[in-house]
């Protein structure tokens, strides 16, 4: 068995001790003694013990494996690099705890490797948490340990934990008199992609560039020569999906600003804006969350899009979708990964900023609103879907 | 593909909303709504929020993978069952919250599954979880959500938080004074296996478990066939290795016990006592904890363990470990995945129930202590091992 990414050192020619001090070493930026108070505890006992110093503690979990969620080397040409798992297994997580109005304050990763990965692979991978958690702006998040385990493929679960601010973000309103004018009135559905001046990424962009991975270069090259010369996306563009895809950038700052700002409430566009609006729809309107129900009224809520945005996030990805061999408004309204936020907000709530108003969540059976359509529910079922 | 444990509805089969319907109905013992207070958020959201009253959160990760932490069939023709596994990937965790002296209070689970598996084996690795959480004593914690994926092989990432007591047990001294009496006086080496009342387990029961379950059957019938009669196991002690194995059972009263009681460290037994206790003499013998370094004084300490307590909890293991084939103080000293818990208490510090002396954590170059011998540096390593 050889090992992904060259022929270096395998995991399975150290033993355990030595490849935790090389993870541990990459990961140290995220592990720094500063991010350790006195009460705290850092990894290498039993357990971590992490600050909460709001009483309470958001969490979510997510795993990652390769020949499933990602390839090692894709149809396309292109490898996966540990650094890209690293920095997506940590932002698709990162966002979880964004999407709840929350920050980012410790992960733990249990990472299942096949004896014959290439130790550079693996210290890429820890590269790619600590690197995904500085630049993404998730400072305070600290590594705080893991587990490490053979396997015959790469396996990453990710647990982040977070603080929340005052409150959190649900996928319904906290306040049952906002619940009360939502299903009466409706509300202005929202959306935040880009902060902090990263590049990459935006609606529809991470499911283009997973178009291209799993298309065979030959393929590419045959509808590249295809394309007229106008249609043809450049290098910038087709990195920038690839990218989207590859390295996530969920936009950090976005869920306590929307929280602060009195946003109703808020989801990561994790599955395509269709789908994800769709349950946020159905939060709202049966007033069950996770089980939670109210007064059984069968309300429900319908969610609209604004032409002229999806026109306008649709428009530059043209060239790339032409490439991918699918339309662009279907990578916009069901394109999945994407990571950015979606919401709702009164009409009268000041936006904070990166955030806009992309359509309307209505009561079924309301006027349609002029220039918008109803979202479709179609998406990323990331199970035998 | 044929699903574990029958001929039922297959994995592949279902909706991923339908699999975890199921999951959640499995688990709602330890997510009922008393559970989840006003401020907490259950599953189903984004990310769960969970209580931390004490401003701190413990947090512990551990995956668990068919092929090489289990196997849905055993050589010795044993199935794992879902219950088995669910119990297992929570009890080894919330084993890692007990040794930092800690309750847990919630849980969250990534779990991997190939199309082909029995949604039957997946309910009933979701009331294993719920039921090793009530049976164990963690009525506290919470099943806090997960993530679903496929993959080839069944594997489970299990996520542990849990609440501090009054501060939280390492495996080396917290307070200052007492590191230092520790390197010049040395300590009691203190361990408890068995609260509450469960059965089964104890120390060198799991790893006699695991030998015999990888032993293919007719080897076994062969090995019975040629030990003297009064030398076989009994049905109950071939139950009692192979369930210490299966299901294990940590004394989950006996870290916050100990607490409270002035033990001075604690771990958990997980790679056999020889390898944990030398894990803890050199994380208080450098005065390291996950990287801190205090004064740079090269102590060591080294573990003895008294022979009357090794010939005491191996005498019970003989039948089993002859059918086993290996020496019952091999499986006392080296054997792992036990989960009782081992520490460090001064000689007059009044034990909780359950606790015994079993022996002396000295500094390097003491006098050996009559009726001793040094505790080998053998166990269980999951990697590479």
């Amino acid at each position: 068995m050889t090992g992904p990414g060259g022929a270096g050192l395998t995991v399975g020619e150290l033993s355990e001790e030595g490849l935790l001090e090389i993870i541990q070493g990459a990961l140290a930026p995220a592990s720094a003694p500063a991010l350790w108070p006195a009460d705290s505890v850092p990894p290498g006992d039993d357990a971590a013990v992490v600050p909460a110093p709001r009483g309470a503690v958001v969490v979510s979990t997510d795993a990652m494996g390769e020949g499933t969620d990602f390839l090692l080397m894709w149809p396309a040409g292109v490898r996966t690099r540990g650094y890209d798992a690293g920095w997506k297994a940590a932002a698709q997580n990162l966002s979880d705890i964004n999407a709840m109005g929350a920050s980012s304050s410790a992960l733990v990763t249990a990472l299942t490797l096949p004896e014959g990965t290439d130790v550079a692979w693996v210290r890429g991978f820890a590269r790619g948490i600590a690197g995904a958690i500085a630049r993404l702006g998730a400072g305070g998040c600290r590594a705080a340990g893991g587990d490490l385990g053979t396997g015959e493929r790469i396996q990453a679960a990710v647990t982040v934990l977070g603080d929340p601010g005052a409150g959190v973000l649900e996928r319904r309103p906290r306040r049952a008199e906002d619940r009360d004018r939502l299903l009466a009135e409706g509300a202005d559905l929202v959306h935040c992609q880009v902060l902090g001046g990263l590049v990459g990424g935006g609606p529809g962009w991470a499911a283009a560039g997973l178009r291209l991975l799993l298309t065979e270069r030959a393929e590419l090259e045959r509808r590249w020569d295809a394309l007229p010369a106008e249609q043809r996306p450049g290098a910038r563009e087709i990195a920038r999906a690839v990218r989207g895809q590859l390295r996530p950038r969920p936009p950090l700052a976005a869920g306590p600003a929307a929280l602060a700002a009195g946003v109703l409430t808020l989801m990561d566009v994790s599955d395509g804006i269709g789908r994800d609006a769709h349950r946020m729809a159905r939060a709202c309107g049966t007033g069950a969350s996770g089980g939670r129900v109210e007064d059984g009224r069968a309300r429900t809520l319908t969610p609209w899009v604004a032409d002229t945005w999806v026109a306008e996030v649709a428009r530059p990805l043209g060239p790339v979708a032409a490439l991918a061999g699918v339309a662009p408004e279907a990578l916009v309204l069901a394109g999945g990964e994407d990571y950015g936020v979606v919401g709702l907000a009164w009409p009268e709530t000041a936006l904070p900023a990166g955030f806009t108003r992309i359509g309307r969540m209505l009561p079924a059976g309301a006027e349609p609103p002029a220039g918008h359509r109803p979202l479709p529910e179609r998406g990323w079922d990331h199970f035998g879907g």
